[in-house]
């Protein structure tokens, strides 16, 4: 008889504790020098357990203040790292390719809830923040694999569960490359036509910064800690080490195959979703919530030369490849919101597939809001649902195609056009409160057409 | 007892004559002007017949010649207009909705093949014409549901089969719009950063051109022939009025709900893929084929009002809305390629999801290279065979993320990365031949990196 | 470049003429002499025409009274046989298998209708004829890949179309196994406690009868027209060779491993179905229709000894394989009825499968009825639509259990259980005529309570 | 702000301890006066755990000694009752439907294991005790949503998880009903002509037993102990009140509606898979396991009479309905193997499912043993595998015809027959020892051909 295979915990998390003092410590940056918190063998299955990424910042609470005052220093609380080690006890090598298959995924026991939020404009804002500068948050609740919201009326779906956030830590010579590159953005971004009317109020790069910064074991305060948190990349974007993919389908049963760029690999994962749209366009935008992932790794041998191509200057220049499992919710009617690349003002842009799914997005808020929606409930409801984000056509100039498609049976009403006048029965969604802040910036005031929308 | 409910075939084609020598002409424009050629009712199923985009211009001979000469301004040859009453004779009016039914669509009987193209980089090139500057052709040959092509084995599946183009006529009012604002993009253009850098090399819209002008019943070389070619807009983007959306999953079954412009709606419809691929990167780049569409139209009266929000300055400046049909190939194993926007040279871009979806398009043909097709075969396929382009994430400054989700079942081979080295076995697709002509006009020299890709 | 692929039409129908006057004669019966009318070559897509089962008999007519005094002996009219021959013209031989993929299939063109029909008791009945004796039928008319009834009014779905027949010439050993064990059943069948209670006014085999024969080009008449008709095995049930095998998701895509038992397999194919229930109950029971198959053959040499294995006496007792095809109709969301076997009287039978799916499809039909329809109604659209019928447990004695699963999309109404009382509007169907004939017969009238379900 | 949402915990176990020992105590017999052990409210999601069937009598050692002197007297350990109220208060009434809903389920944290078994001939056996005589066990493991054995090697793959009992409490006068009706077949089965010949070695029926009895609350050995075991139902078919339905689709997101037919409805559940083929064929044939259900419960006042049908001579012969829920695994290949009404000995019978099923399986189990299994393991492997087992013809006399169909995708092999040799590679499984005993009983000797299978 072989001994039990029950799922040892490498990383658990103590709900009633704070991000700093969970007996295995979080961090929230990416840097070759955070010491590993654990260790585990190919072949195992293990158990993470998370924060959500505000480690408890954003609470249940019916109000959107905390949201307003968010500090987006400390994001996104990630546990780990797990160094990874062979069945024989050799470590993942740079060079290696890492597989992480998530054998299973939820929320954790006890903290069945979760959070969709738009930043206030000041603060980050989203996708749409010239539409929806306020912040606004709404609350859901898990009943198993479905999630409802008091602030989102007539809607239950099912969630295809996934970390926002899986990923290795990069080699020196790797955080040299992203902290470069993203400087430059955030440097020359204002001087780009592009940059300076459409997207102006977002912040154009997430530089390293000490404030907010965790680094797990490594004390703060330290010399030590000053030199990484001044170097350590943030982790807003994803990047050639995986990191926050938010890929929506990364789900039970999916497997992750990410580059291997520091001795044993160094595996984090945070940033729990019950369930995203494509796009998680209003940034905070998932239902967000704390969780665990079970784990199971193999490591290819040389698999970044066998399997990934150098797409850039440098052999680092790759990226992960991933395999989407086979128990995703199953949907058969879609209704379907195309964005062209004009937009608001009527101004054509150039096969550009950001305008044109800005467009779909906006596009499919205002019909959603026929139903008796506010925008922002649609907002927060197009950003979370189960949402599908394509790029149809990006070869047709002048116009990008992108379209977004909406499962129909997540609402209780039947929401698709019809032909004919239907009798009597429910039409619109009550209305409710929603928790919501007023903005109390200054929206711009500029002629050019474009800068209004 | 009813009476038959055969299918009316109201827009015949003859495949062995030319586009203009039909029994009911083609028109190749969009112009209110243009006179409709049948006439259908509510309710009733009709058939549309079509021929290929190119109007036979590109040949089933195993050459790229054709794709190197064709000539841009012909396409796309549609069939129609078709004019749309109700039960009553009353025709469709501006204001109304027509929702078009496809009940049901395939390759003309006796013409089961199609093509699939990179256009030469001088004469129109294709999403990644700066790394595939040649003409390059494949065949595919179906068999029922599937294709399979002798130019890039070890592939076959079955198609998606669908209409790249479903549009009602514009307006007068609407076709102004349309040529205003791309002739300002066409004009201003060049002097955008970003357009001189990255995609300088294609063309910036396609404005009315008398050339090469197909007008339906208006005879070419009168008067009216000579003031409608010089308005009527070109069929190359999608826009208002649908249009060449190029939407991949818009198969048996899928109903589009058109906004109507003029009297009588006047849909015409063309560009039939037997399957694309989101973004239909090649852009000659579906299985292009000559087809039938059997139809059923419904009118909801001042529909758009009702379901459509103007997204611009007018009230024209509305989309269709679409639903997806449920007859759609089943695939259950999905790999998936990441893009970024980080370009070719490391360069940074702000949250561009046309470079993160270039990004990944490449990622993806150098993983399939390794299994011993050409780039190019790559290329092509990813145009055309089912794999899904999704914006994943649009939100993680600067990084948009965009991924590329292809079928795995369609190979032969098993594609997926391996844990362990596999047994002998066949790891390895025969290259062959593939139609291909050199690229004869020069690539561009620059100092800035990002042009060199 | 290669020749042109299209579509070799190896056995034409002229749908104005009858059964016996198209120019390549149909067959209704299994014999292994009855000589080829057509020839393929293994790797050619090969194209088959077929008249409905019932070769016109039964017709478009809003009247039941050609169901109710159809013909049994002339079922089922079958194209072919068509003799396979590999590449270099060596026949098919008995030991092979015999590979066929199903490319394409649909009605034959302008003949776009079908029907479902529910036989008379004294001539056939179905699975429910003691509780539905009278003869009675549907007409159903197809919209692309739509089939909808003005008998069945608030349904419409997508057909999952497929031929109910399918099957290779049996050798004369096979022959006579099938005669010798059919007449066997027929003789002692009438002594079996189980069968006189239940099933009495069904016929217990379709035993060859020279009435209504047809034999292809064995000329009516001759002696030797006379020595096979009295041989040949009726096409009712399905047997070895495939034959009426009636698995409702052999659509588009599948692919069949036959066995072949005589030179050149003489594959037959007929009995088109534009849809079926799994059981096919009302036993003309699916959208019966005049149809095309677009097919591909291989033969695998020797496949029989190394796929098959006999399974009875001798080694001619196999069952053919099935693979089914990708393009099956996307369904969500169903509602399963259950089915014990204990009996309408309320006695117990030990783990019957068959009459636990008899009480799962009564119970299904007595629960649709509630939404406005008649029983005859329901019992006939669930012998065409895409329900499933499934042993859900033999084992728990003595109860075997089945289930019937109906997808609740293919209704316009609701028809799921409410929770809560909903809001006026749409609850019931209107419940126009249907086609139905008295019955004249006499019901059983005996002391056994099963007998008088 | 609301309260927390967190699932409460109506039904704890404790795995360090035996079925008696457990803090609320278990049952094994359906009986009215069953006192519930718990009390919740419509809308609210609760927890309730379970103990496998066995009550763990059945253990993970690698041996089938357990299995081969399993006492059978004690099966199926059950979880409850339940008293279901309504948010006011009063409870559910005799004629209610009780809608209850599995928003989630999976096995209990610690314990991620199961069992697949054979019985032993003599002890119960199976769906081909005949063939299978030997008691054999395969245990499983599971890695998140997959389960894999050392037992049957070369397989994986995700479960679809499921109660296999879900039922509420007979009325006195229901329960007199099936004792009844039971108590006949058992005592007439063996004068029954198919009775006698094909499946005599199986227990006829269940009846009620005080040997092993389990009643709750009820103190063991009290008068009232004896009154209620020497009436209670066993608990192993399914009935009337839903109980043992082996649904295997009746996973995450499905909804029960079950008769109430005592005051609080009293639901119990149990027997808890991971994964089931349809017809469960080895009986002791699911993946079993401990587990957890998270359920919500609706009642529908006067349901039974608005939504059921009485199907037998009282009002309270009436079946559950199902909905199947949204997250099952996606398959999208399918092999299917075929069984007809004619047995094992070339002996026809009339339209009998389970005789066609029972050929359907023999049938598959002959084709994948060729891959290097023996027949016992892939006996048990199509007893638990997601397999689904149709039928498909109920209505060609004299031939039912039932289908298996099996994923492909669950073998590491590729399992379809091959057109054309395929290169060297692997081909077989290795095939390691499976747990077995030897079958002591004496197969049984007669002349009747079908006696002998």
């Amino acid at each position: 008889m072989e001994a039990s295979r029950g799922c040892k915990v490498v990383v658990p998390i103590d709900l009633k504790k704070k991000p700093r003092e969970q007996k295995l410590p979080l961090h929230n940056r990416w840097h070759p020098d955070i010491p590993p918190v654990a260790e585990v063998r190919t072949g195992e299955v293990f158990r993470v357990e998370m924060v959500d990424f505000s480690g408890g910042g954003i609470t249940k609470e019916y109000t959107a203040e905390d949201i307003k005052y968010a500090d987006p220093s400390i994001v996104h609380y990630l546990s780990g790292p797990v160094r990874v080690l062979d069945v024989d006890g050799n470590p993942a090598k740079p060079g290696d390719l890492l597989a992480v298959e998530i054998c299973n995924l939820g929320p954790l026991p006890g903290d069945e809830w979760g959070f969709t939020a738009i930043f206030d404009r000041e603060n980050g804002g989203g996708f749409l923040t010239d539409h929806f500068p306020c912040a606004t948050k709404a609350i859901w609740y898990f009943e198993g694999i479905y999630a409802y919201s008091p602030h989102i009326p007539g809607v239950r779906f099912p969630g295809l569960t996934h970390p926002g956030i899986v990923g290795t830590a990069p080699s020196m010579e790797l955080l040299n490359i992203w902290n470069e590159r993203e400087r430059e953005v955030e440097e020359t971004g204002l001087q780009s036509l592009k940059l300076c009317e459409v997207l102006h109020s977002r912040p154009l790069a997430n530089l390293p910064s000490t404030k907010g910064c965790f680094l797990g074991k490594i004390e703060e305060g330290t010399p030590e800690w000053e030199r990484i948190a001044r170097e350590a990349a943030r982790t807003i974007p994803g990047r050639e080490n995986g990191g926050n993919c938010d890929i929506k389908n990364l789900g039970r049963g999916s497997k992750v195959y990410l580059p291997v760029f520091v001795d044993g690999a160094n595996l984090s994962t945070g940033d729990m979703h019950f369930s995203q749209g494509d796009g998680e366009v209003a940034f905070c935008g998932a239902i967000e919530m704390s969780g665990f992932l079970e784990l199971k790794c193999e490591i290819i041998r040389d698999g970044m030369k066998e399997y990934l191509t150098p797409m850039g200057p440098t052999p680092l220049h790759v990226n992960p490849i991933f395999e989407i499992g086979p128990v995703e919710p199953r949907f058969s009617e879609w209704l379907v919101f195309e964005g062209i690349s004009v937009d608001e003002s009527g101004r054509q842009h150039f096969l550009d597939a950001s305008v044109a799914y800005k467009r779909a997005v906006l596009n499919a808020i205002d019909y959603l809001s026929r139903f008796g929606y506010t925008k922002e409930q649609v907002y927060l409801l197009l950003s979370c649902c189960p949402c599908e984000g394509r790029i149809s056509g990006i070869v047709d100039s002048p116009n990008a195609l992108a379209t977004l498609a909406i499962p129909t049976s997540i609402f209780d009403l039947d929401i698709r056009p019809k032909i004919n006048k239907v009798p009597k029965g429910p039409r619109l969604v009550r209305n409710p409160n929603i928790p919501q802040c007023s903005y109390d910036g200054k929206l711009p005031t500029t002629k050019n057409p474009s800068a209004t929308t």
